[in-house]
């Protein structure tokens, strides 16, 4: 998607080590005219999937994952990395490493809002080792629902994701796809 | 506004202790047209406040500040828990007791994306002792921004954090005000 990977051109920063700052405009300070058009244009990529839910994780992926939920008209769950007060005692919890954090985190789903026979459609910021989405995954399979898509906007190919979630045989979309991020460059898979 | 209200009566559980469950449409599974409409109403009681950024603190506050923002033509920035491997070294940092938490939390926002002059509008869901939002203001104060509206979902009058923060001199609006939570009863302000 020619907008986002000028947005990643312009403002997106290589601090090496293949991490990617998009602080700018997608992690910390959201633009959401751009968020909107990144759901948009997810929202059609997966309009055909028969989708009933999008499920993303805290923190980040939530602003992609209501706009791709807003343009499908439907609802969207994001996991929770804490649990708060007023979820039930008993919920579907996995753990999941962070890259960003550099630790394992916890994803917590309520069972209210994660049933068998849900389509899934998991929508985050970032597909790079796919440790994150690999978790909602074991999440939605636990609750006997089934996964119909996986998107993100950025994927870093060179971190092995697609490899990691190919075998549960749906489609995957990353409307800005990344080559490699050597020698502080950003390359583009276009 | 009746629909955000509607949606309590129907889907908000009052779990006593003053806590408000609506995990089922704003803060675990969210409803884009709910969310989308709220920002919009928020977008229309602020549109003459001169704003130039919305900021809201994750992870609740992210989806009405997006929406709210979106319609306002805004960037937004929410405040991070945990300082990311992205943000500069010298952070904006406060702290605050977190009501679901029952803990302190940190408020942290990069110096990158709140500047002096800025005018802020916060967003955030809820309304209650108005810690959050007390934290948010003296982050954007030690930015040198300046306050000029307040605007969250629900407010929950009888914890008095509209009192708390009235001395800021800035419009404060709530899309759904509870007067009471006594004995398993929800009693809006209407």
């Amino acid at each position: 998607m020619l907008e986002l990977i000028k947005r990643i051109r312009s403002d997106g920063r290589n601090l090496g080590n293949g991490i990617l700052k998009v602080d700018g405009f997608i992690n910390h300070q959201v633009d959401p005219a751009l968020m909107d058009a990144c759901g948009r244009e997810l929202a059609l990529r997966f309009a055909n999937v028969g989708a009933t839910k999008v499920l993303t994780a805290e923190i980040s992926g939530i602003a992609p994952a209501l706009t791709t939920a807003q343009h499908l008209g439907l609802p969207v769950v994001y996991a929770r990395k804490s649990k708060p007060i007023t979820m039930p005692d008993t919920v579907f919890l996995t753990t999941a490493p962070s890259h960003t954090k550099g630790r394992m985190v916890d994803l917590i789903v309520s069972p209210e809002y994660l049933a068998g026979g849900e389509k899934i459609l998991i929508i985050d910021d970032f597909l790079a080792s796919g440790a994150t989405i690999w978790g909602l995954v074991r999440l939605a399979q636990a609750a006997g629902a089934t996964i119909v898509g996986i998107g993100t906007l950025i994927e870093k190919v060179f971190e092995g994701g697609r490899e990691l979630l190919k075998p549960i045989g749906v489609p995957i979309e990353s409307l800005a796809v990344i080559k490699s991020m050597e020698d502080d460059q950003i390359v583009f898979d276009e």
